[in-house]
């Protein structure tokens, strides 16, 4: 195993050297724009890093690992789409540079090439992995759709956003690594093991997300802080502030919630207020480490070494004492 | 093998079992909405026909004829977006019925359930037949791609139109004779052949709907006659006018695909004149008869017995005897 900035190295090498544009350029001219715009490689790194756990090369991975960042990216594009976003990683959109059908379009064909890229393995690699990645890109779109349901209901619970989060974001997580496991052949257990670890990490992940959206220190947070709040984001701390809430509080939450100021300074502060006093922020951060705890908790059942299991934990660890 | 009607029958059967909607409502409803809007089901049809020609049971080819008919639908539902098309088939588009979103969305979630549908086949066919696929739902996406870089463009060539149709529609009944030929397990030539056969055919097709579209029965034909030509479209007909105008014809017809009037009668009466004068609507025809002609040529040469070509052939000419 080598450390995280390797394997960004060898992946973006991969993906540079896989990811050209041809005829028609105005099919795929979009596609090498949105790759290269750069991103952490999470979900790619994870892959090749689960292959070496298990004991491959993370060579024999690559492809796996381009299909899982091509398919993050393909949801990105149609995302940014549908919720009309002008701006991706501080660069237009792809929709906003060349127009909604491109969007669509190169979309499409992303989509497309992600499959393609399982080609380099054998029929029975090809297939387990074809299988989990279609499995896993519906349970994306099924996530975006609740997403889309769940703005305009106002009975929302905690339950179904966990759920929500799960598919969107989680899921391709727990894919990208269960990939790794099955390139590198692995026993069944362990690719069940690997899953389920990447699942509770991709679910904390995306909870930490929500609370440092709103409590994230403004000087290190990439985006603006309370975007969700002036959003009206429906997220784990207003629907847990929502089931805590005395009537006051809730009355004030669901008013707040309802408006759209000019400075939103004084919204944010407010709400922010509510979630820290119904003890929703508290809360948030206990479920944080939950779903941490219980990623972590896998870990220790998988039939690895101690070493491996060591750079498991630290990279779950590094993820989640992240306050960006 | 069976009359046409009969596989249309089965395979109509195996899709209502196949296509049931499921939560998110949101997600799934529209699919099922597109995919039961009818239609001709001459894709899924040749997959079944195409099985039973190379000795094997149309049912075996059920998920593959399936797989086909979603992709296409697929297809139709992101197309009606980028033509912000009000109807297809009589009926509101999903992007009108629901929203924009809607149309991305469950779109994306057809082209996935298309590749789910192989899982049926062992690994070693799933890979044929996604790799296939795979192969032609890009080139798919790149006809789309060149159709739309034609509009903006007055230099596209004759070889450039005919690029574009067969990726934008052979290759896709190509594909699905072959996927037929693929799950009989026939020979390396036989596949090859078929696929020659479909694409052929599938270029004849589109000729042919470019010549009806001006020169069609308008008592029987199903779309507005002169559609093309309202709309300035770049076909076959127009191009070979183009190539074959004297410089007062071309400067007409370039100045009637420049207008767009209240009442269009008077000006698809006059580029049907040039089409006429120019030879344009008879060399269409003669490059209809010739494509089909390619067609029957190969099929002369497949390894199947005299009953099977005559299926093929009759098939083949009942698509290129339609006036509609």
């Amino acid at each position: 195993m080598q450390p995280v900035a390797i394997y960004h190295k060898h992946f973006t090498a991969y993906l540079e050297e896989n990811i050209q544009s041809r005829e028609p350029r105005g099919l795929y001219d979009p596609i090498l724009y949105i790759l290269n715009l750069g991103g952490k490689r999470i979900r790619p790194i994870l892959t090749l890093l689960t292959a070496e756990i298990f004991g491959k090369n993370y060579q024999e991975a690559l492809p796996a690992a381009l299909a899982i960042e091509v398919f993050h990216n393909f949801s990105l594009v149609h995302d940014d789409i549908m919720d009309d976003a002008p701006l991706r990683r501080g660069k237009e959109t792809v929709h906003e540079k060349w127009n909604l059908n491109t969007g669509i379009l190169s979309g499409d064909a992303m989509l497309i090439l992600a499959y393609q890229y399982f080609e380099k393995y054998n029929p029975e690699t090809f297939q387990a992995l074809a299988k989990l990645f279609s499995k896993t890109a519906l349970a994306v779109c099924e996530g975006q759709q609740w997403d889309v349901d769940f703005e305009v209901r106002d009975d929302v619970t905690i339950n179904e956003y966990l759920k929500m989060i799960e598919y969107k974001t989680a899921v391709l997580v727990a894919a990208a690594m269960k990939m790794g496991a099955i390139i590198a052949q692995t026993s069944k257990e362990n690719c069940q093991k690997i899953y389920d670890f990447g699942l509770n990490l991709g679910i904390a992940f995306q909870l930490q997300d929500d609370y440092l959206d709103a409590f994230g220190n403004p000087e290190t947070f990439g985006k603006q802080v309370g975007g969700d709040i002036i959003e009206n984001k429906k997220t784990y701390l207003y629907l847990k502030a929502l089931e805590l809430a005395s009537a006051e509080e809730k009355n004030s939450l669901l008013d707040l919630y309802s408006i759209q100021p000019n400075d939103n300074s004084e919204k944010v502060a407010s709400v922010k207020e509510i979630f820290i006093q119904t003890k929703s922020s508290k809360l948030t951060q206990e479920a944080i480490a939950l779903f941490t705890e219980k990623a972590f908790t896998v870990l220790e059942t998988l039939e690895i070494g101690d070493a491996q299991k060591s750079v498991l934990r630290k990279f779950g660890e590094s993820l989640m004492k992240r306050d960006v």
